[in-house]
């Protein structure tokens, strides 16, 4: 392996795809495709999805995530995954040992909160990294609602649903862009004059959208999440919050 | 003007339109070019060499961008401009009286920094606002360098140069992206443990990048920024900072 691309291929509409990913796609000797979990038929079709849209001269690769252990300590459980996944990576590159130019198809954008980029780092001998930027679920969620992701001029700041919950509303910003929040953090905050703009299964056949104050819509998101998620055997969502002067 | 297409179109490399981006040129009826100062002919060849990838089945039609009064206050400035956009938007629109599909093409995303959306609240009839999203230069300035936004699990703060000179470094995070800052003002700030990655001209073939320990990057990015400013006419840069501790 002697270039590694990660290729950022948007959260769901091929459509979002960039034609430098589709050029990336097509010139790579080998595509990784990860299968894992719940997610695996939906997620790992699409990828191939895409794949084929782009009409790779190079082979596509299957091979198995391996599970994070979640026994342990956050920290050192994350630590060991990402260890994991780079020999998983390493492996399945080398089942094609004349293949250099590896890509994976990395789910919206490899910049946001996404780990590529830090298992690649412990990749020996260390390959060519290089990224090809893609749309992110936040860019998905606003677009969806046509809504400005930030008020004329203010910040905006984006954390984790984890955050929300343990450390409250951010300071120094009136919205916030929640990502990876997989039990509804935005109840544990005071809903008065805050407002939510949510979004599930962003940019795919089955989105969901929801948004208001959060007051009414809150109660209303937790029960649609339950139920597409009951539907689907799982979910990703996101979501904008944005506090407005009554 | 039945139906409004923002559409997104990344940061300056036409290969960062998505398929989605290029279906909603090829199905507008009229496609609105903004002609404006400096920046004028750099800008508007991209945007129609954009279109002409596209094979658009509608009219590409120029029209001149109002200039903003920057004598009064801010707000009033701002919003005096963005009156007069919707006029010239309506305007333009109406030289094809037939044309109900008309699109608009937003540097980066409609939803970061960009007034399209608020302008488009003015249109009277208002019209249907189809959102189509694209790369940002935040994606595009973290590809460039292939970094991560943010750290794991930990928020992010994009904020402008304006709020980051007159408040200082935001509160709540140690990563701050820095958008539409006229004039360096990082220099503000201690640059004491901070890292910064800086991007002008993203993704476009004269794109300047430095990256290092603000001690002594932030000086080389002002002479950089001032070269390439004098050289262009014009310039359009971003910047990542981040607080690594020691």
């Amino acid at each position: 392996m002697k270039e590694l691309l990660l290729i950022g291929i948007g959260t769901g509409n091929p459509d979002h795809v960039t034609r430098a990913a589709e050029n990336a796609i097509r010139e790579a000797d080998i595509i990784l495709v990860p299968r894992k979990g719940e997610e695996k038929s939906d997620l790992a079709d699409l990828r191939h999805l895409i794949c084929d849209r782009a009409k790779p001269r190079g082979e596509v690769l299957d091979f198995d995530l391996p599970v994070r252990d979640a026994s342990g300590s956050y920290v050192d459980g994350v630590n060991d995954w990402h260890d994991a996944i780079a020999r998983a990576w390493t492996e399945a590159a080398s089942r094609r040992p004349e293949a250099t130019r590896v890509a994976l198809l990395i789910w919206g954008d490899p910049s946001l909160y996404d780990s590529s980029l830090r298992i690649a780092e412990r990749l020996s001998p260390q390959p060519r990294i290089t990224v090809i930027p893609g749309i992110t679920a936040l860019q998905a969620l606003t677009a969806a609602h046509a809504i400005p992701l930030n008020e004329i001029g203010a910040p905006v700041v984006i954390t984790t649903g984890r955050r929300l919950r343990d450390e409250g509303w951010p300071p120094g910003a009136d919205t916030v862009a929640v990502m990876l929040d997989g039990s509804c953090a935005f109840e544990t905050l005071d809903p008065e004059g805050v407002y939510i703009w949510w979004g599930a299964f962003l940019a795919m056949p089955n989105q969901r959208l929801l948004s208001g104050p959060l007051t009414e819509t809150g109660p209303a998101i937790v029960d649609c999440r339950a139920r597409a998620r009951a539907e689907h055997g799982w979910i990703m969502d996101t979501y904008l919050l944005r506090r407005i002067p009554g």
